[in-house]
């Protein structure tokens, strides 16, 4: 790719140029309204004439008891990428983050990641076991589960391969692909800690392997210091049940740390004095470094972000002016206190207003209110969380774990904003 | 009906009888699990036996690239009542809070109001004008509005006409109907402050002019102070675009105030010097007194609550011990800062738990752990905001504005639970 640093120059509008300049972007009408417009602008038929829409009535109440989107936004879906695995039942989507704003991801286009297919399991059928090192085994049926205190936190949950095809460069064209393997809810459940203690662990009880009712398990081994700290065991997400392809009806929730680790149609809680060593903890989720061997237990996914627009799937449809470049943070180890943005690849940095205060764990969602100048842009952005942890360059977690890993890239993203305000994946040497 | 007060007397428990009366929700098993079974409870198939969803594989990740809820719950939709008026284009359906939890409302099951049905209308075909007494008359494509500075916020939208039955009386039994002109969404949009500036308020501008897209325009006015303050024109709701029967693509968010005001499809906004007295503010949303005088201007939804579960729609299935009592809590003055739950109809008080700081003019999910004896409750909640303003009784309601009005009945809501955990909406004298 050519090398656009050396084109780039334009500054941050402060408030008050964005508004001026943005006077460009309505169309002015000449004052004393629709009479006069014929002098004014071409006349907008949207405007002097009455439309379907005001004329005839729409929908009743009674049209649609569980709501979808409206048909015009039909590409605001989950993407899989067919080439990316054998089969489509031990595979990932990807959330379309590119077109979403805010911080909720509704649950209609959360990713997914499934080892055996997502499962069919009612509730008069689900039954969760925690055995093992404890005083007293049990088995609590959903209606079970529902007598105990809850809690309500918003949590993002990230699998550990997001981003994963970027450790080799720049691969897929698009944030939904390339840090879609991501989903930010509301949930509500029991905490873990709760049940636990009903059981009464017992004194070796140093881990807990959980695993799954589907066919795979997909089981996991987690210190028992995490499972009496914040994991939850969650039946709600935004507000309803989850949904099936989330676990339906009670997955594990672990704050902060890799998706692999949130059981889906959780079934069984084993407290153990060792970790169990399983398939998915040791052939799998483990990053393989430059000299062969792997790092493992990493489960907590560090601080990251990107830019979801523009981006290779929102390119700016306009030319210079008024420009709103917005993006995703968030942070395994607490909340997200800054954001950083770039326009030249790294060299410079401005800070991004943050939408609302960072929550521990869950996404913030990042603003900077540009005046772009028409000229291309390296466009990055860099998290900052609560522990003073700064979002890394590619490079600089190249030279210490290499390329073999799939899983814990969170290094920074770039697009490459051209002048006709399409975008492209690039990297650029940091 | 009989008067259950003289039967209560339930205690709330503390964490740890919650915990220790908790033993009995889960099937105790004897250590050395499945193996020794046989001795202990009635073997359970669902834990002996291998399972089908533990046998074959489930669906792949390219099987619903937009999810809906699982076919278990179907009962969680809007539901409409057809008697309660004479069309569905011009009427309204209740969000099932019953079956809700956590305070965020999915959009698919987000109450509707319509005055001519839910319209369809593109966004390459959307406009918005600005007119009246401005400096600069503006019109706005989409693309225009996503250009300015956008800013995001957790806001409950309720029905003025929310629980406008129970004037009368304890009528409809269900938290759905009595409570569910409600929703709760996080919200991306311009705030209208910023828009207002761009067109130039005249000093004589006192008033702003909102009128939708949709055949009945449903106009209202909204004095200039708080179309300053913090109106919002909104695009995305949790995440995504606003569902079509919300106003797709583009709504008015006037946080803390009546529903109505929320104008969908919103195609004009004219500034002007005096209110401009609507079919929609004068003929309704008013408030009629007992003497046939009307309040005006009653925009502000105050501080309301309701408990969703139990209730007539959930009643309670399991004998006594543990119980969530739940439910929500909102406010249109600010944040709501207590939340108190009565079993005795109102006599005695103590505090529920806030699942998380109240957010102002959002909702609130509040919880009581209590150890239910098996006798008869009447339970209530009201909800405290940060003005220190206590949510009222029907009665105390009733002795102030008469039964005439259909509108802004925030009393405090009464559900009889029975001996067999059934729940039936009644009425306390206080």
């Amino acid at each position: 790719m050519s090398d656009p640093v050396s084109k780039i120059g334009a500054g941050v509008a402060t408030r008050r140029s964005v508004l001026r300049a943005g006077l460009a972007a309505g169309v002015a009408l000449p004052a004393g309204a629709l009479a006069a417009r014929a002098e004014g602008p071409v006349p907008d038929p949207l405007i002097t004439e009455v439309q379907d829409w005001a004329r005839y009535n729409g929908d009743g109440v009674d049209a649609f008891p569980y709501g979808t989107p409206i048909r015009f936004e039909s590409d605001v879906i989950r993407r899989n990428v067919p080439w990316l695995t054998a089969d489509v039942i031990s595979s990932i989507n990807f959330t379309p983050i590119h077109a979403l704003d805010g911080t909720i991801t509704p649950a209609g286009c959360s990713f997914e990641r499934h080892h055996s297919g997502a499962i069919e399991l009612a509730k008069p059928d689900y039954r969760l076991m925690l055995n093992g090192l404890v005083d007293r085994p049990l088995v609590f049926t959903y209606d079970d589960l529902m007598r105990f205190p809850r809690e309500q936190r918003v949590y993002f949950c990230e699998c550990a391969a997001n981003s994963g095809m970027e450790w080799a460069g720049a691969q897929l064209n698009g944030s939904q692909y390339t840090h879609g393997m991501i989903h930010n809810m509301e949930y509500v459940g029991v905490k873990l800690s709760t049940l636990l203690e009903e059981a009464g662990v017992q004194p070796e009880g140093e881990w807990i392997y959980v695993e799954g009712a589907d066919a795979s398990s997909n089981g996991r081994s987690i210190p028992m210091e995490k499972a009496m700290d914040d994991v939850m065991v969650a039946f709600k997400a935004n507000g309803e049940a989850l949904r099936k392809e989330h676990g339906y009806p009670v997955r594990l929730v672990v704050p902060g740390w890799e998706g692999n680790l949130w059981i889906k149609w959780l079934r069984r809680i084993e407290v153990t004095d060792v970790p169990v060593q399983a398939r998915e903890e040791t052939s799998k989720y483990t990053d393989t470094l430059a000299d062969g061997t792997s790092r493992k237990w990493t489960w907590v996914m560090d601080a990251k972000s990107v830019v979801t627009a523009p981006s290779p799937q929102v390119p700016i449809t306009h030319g210079p002016g008024p420009l709103v470049i917005t993006g995703l943070a968030w942070s395994g180890r607490g909340a997200i206190t800054r954001v950083d943005v770039s326009i030249d690849g790294g060299r410079n940095w401005r800070e991004a207003r943050l939408a609302a205060p960072g929550q521990s764990m869950a996404m913030t969602r990042f603003y900077l209110d540009f005046d772009w100048d028409g000229s291309e842009m390296l466009l990055q952005s860099r998290a900052i969380d609560e522990t003073g942890y700064v979002q890394p360059t590619k490079d600089a977690l190249r030279e210490i774990r290499g390329t073999n890993s799939i899983y814990h890239n969170n290094g920074i993203q770039t697009w490459w904003i051209k002048e006709d305000g399409s975008a492209e994946n690039v990297e650029v040497s940091s």
